[in-house]
């Protein structure tokens, strides 16, 4: 096999299995190759990754190494890909009556979602997050594939616990709006002593993600971090230092207007790596 | 820019945008090298992967030519990876009271999920689907990832129709159990005279299934095909002409079995390729 197609076999392994770790052992048997060999390949792999804003490749040195991928758009790709979403957000025909904005469909679309997925992946490479832990419904393909991003797992809270999922874990929070809910999860879920990502959409006054945030204290898990897609500022807020892809504003009261998070912004014009 | 680092660059992106179409002079201008030059580095990757079994590159002739990167496991693969997956869920410490068994995990696990969604969107790679449908909420990453590896977007059904996603379109249908349920989806997630495939978890009596059909006739869209994980063998269905990855038996009332479904098996002694 030559270096042209052991390029692209280690590409399309890490790629499809990002923060996954490979060793060198198992590529060198599967594609019949002396480790230093491997080990150029994949500097070319890393270099070449780096240089076009796709991530890195995380090496391990060593009789067990071996190489992950690590997903993480720079700043300037990050603030473009949330920009062209902001541009489609805001075309006039998606405020629905009531001035609410109709977004369900970039919430599922797979070629929007995966790429602020791994916005938000990225910056949470070095959490330790053992999860990422998401309320139903909406939400769910945007953290999912930011587990996928991380090569976690996801926990899915629901609003009632179902037989199905055996004994459960079930808290009463408020949301924003001030109605009282109810949020559980299986006890099988959830390793206590773990660490949790909390990912969603929408954030408003963080009633929900409070809510998430006193499941797990019950649990016994800490939270590494809070993220969602888009947050409408607020004055009072539930929870803090979570981050956020984009904010909502109303200039008028029936007018929702999306632009980058100040926090995507600052990234750029900080220069961060 | 060498052939390796050009390779490294192609396949990250066909691997990252699955059934997504590139043309030559996008990656001509990119990547400062002739259509010809490119034509053979493909031509490497598209070998590659077709021989390592995680798919095959289309490739379009002419001035508008370019590639597009379709997932497909052999028969063996797909076999392989759910017999994996079959071994995890017959574990006896998944059997809930009840007879349940538990796979809450299984479904937000992005490793297992990714894998189980490419073989679904292998099956329908020429369907003409526009898009995948799928009623919330267990099965929306298992629906979301088929969806991305079609290269199309997702739409969840609800229970509810919701104030902010506009006016809506619901049926009731009967379960298989008997019970009166609703489904909804908003009128704008929908184009009429389109094509759906419908995915979901799992299919007992197939009333949810039927549902999604009815809700899709409202819509006058054309159903190309539907996907399950998991099917539980029943006398009586609602529906049929449905594939699924896996079936549920009951040895006895209160144990679950999980295994390879006979359609994933005949197509391996079939030798289809």
């Amino acid at each position: 096999m030559k270096r042209a197609q052991r390029i692209a076999i280690i590409t399309e392994r890490l790629i499809f299995n990002p923060n996954t770790f490979f060793t060198l052992t198992s590529f060198s048997r599967e594609l019949e190759a002396a480790k230093s060999t491997l080990s150029e390949d994949i500097a070319i792999i890393s270099d070449t990754l780096k240089q076009s804003g796709a991530g890195f490749v995380l090496t391990k040195q060593g009789i067990q190494g071996g190489v992950s991928y690590c997903p993480k758009y720079s700043p300037e790709k990050a603030l473009k890909e949330v920009q062209a979403v902001c541009k489609t957000l805001n075309t006039p025909n998606r405020v629905l009556p009531g001035g609410f904005l109709y977004w369900s469909d970039i919430l599922s679309n797979p070629a929007i979602i995966k790429k602020l997925a791994r916005i938000v992946a990225g910056e949470f490479l070095n959490s330790g997050a053992d999860f990422v832990l998401t309320m139903e419904t909406k939400g769910i393909p945007f953290a999912f594939m930011t587990a996928e991003a991380l090569g976690i797992p996801l926990v899915m809270a629901r609003r009632m616990s179902k037989v199905y999922e055996g004994s459960a874990v079930s808290i009463n929070y408020f949301t924003g709006s001030g109605s009282l809910e109810s949020m559980s999860l299986p006890k099988r879920a959830i390793k206590p002593g773990s660490t949790a990502l909390i990912v969603d959409d929408f954030i408003k006054k963080g009633g929900t993600a409070l809510g998430m945030c006193t499941l797990m204290k019950e649990f016994d898990v800490q939270v590494a971090g809070m993220a969602f897609m888009l947050s409408q500022n607020q004055q009072q807020r539930f929870i803090s230092g979570d981050i956020s892809l984009m904010t909502l504003s109303r200039p008028s009261e029936a007018v929702p207007y999306v632009t980058p998070s100040s926090w995507l912004k600052d990234r750029v014009s900080e220069g961060e790596e």
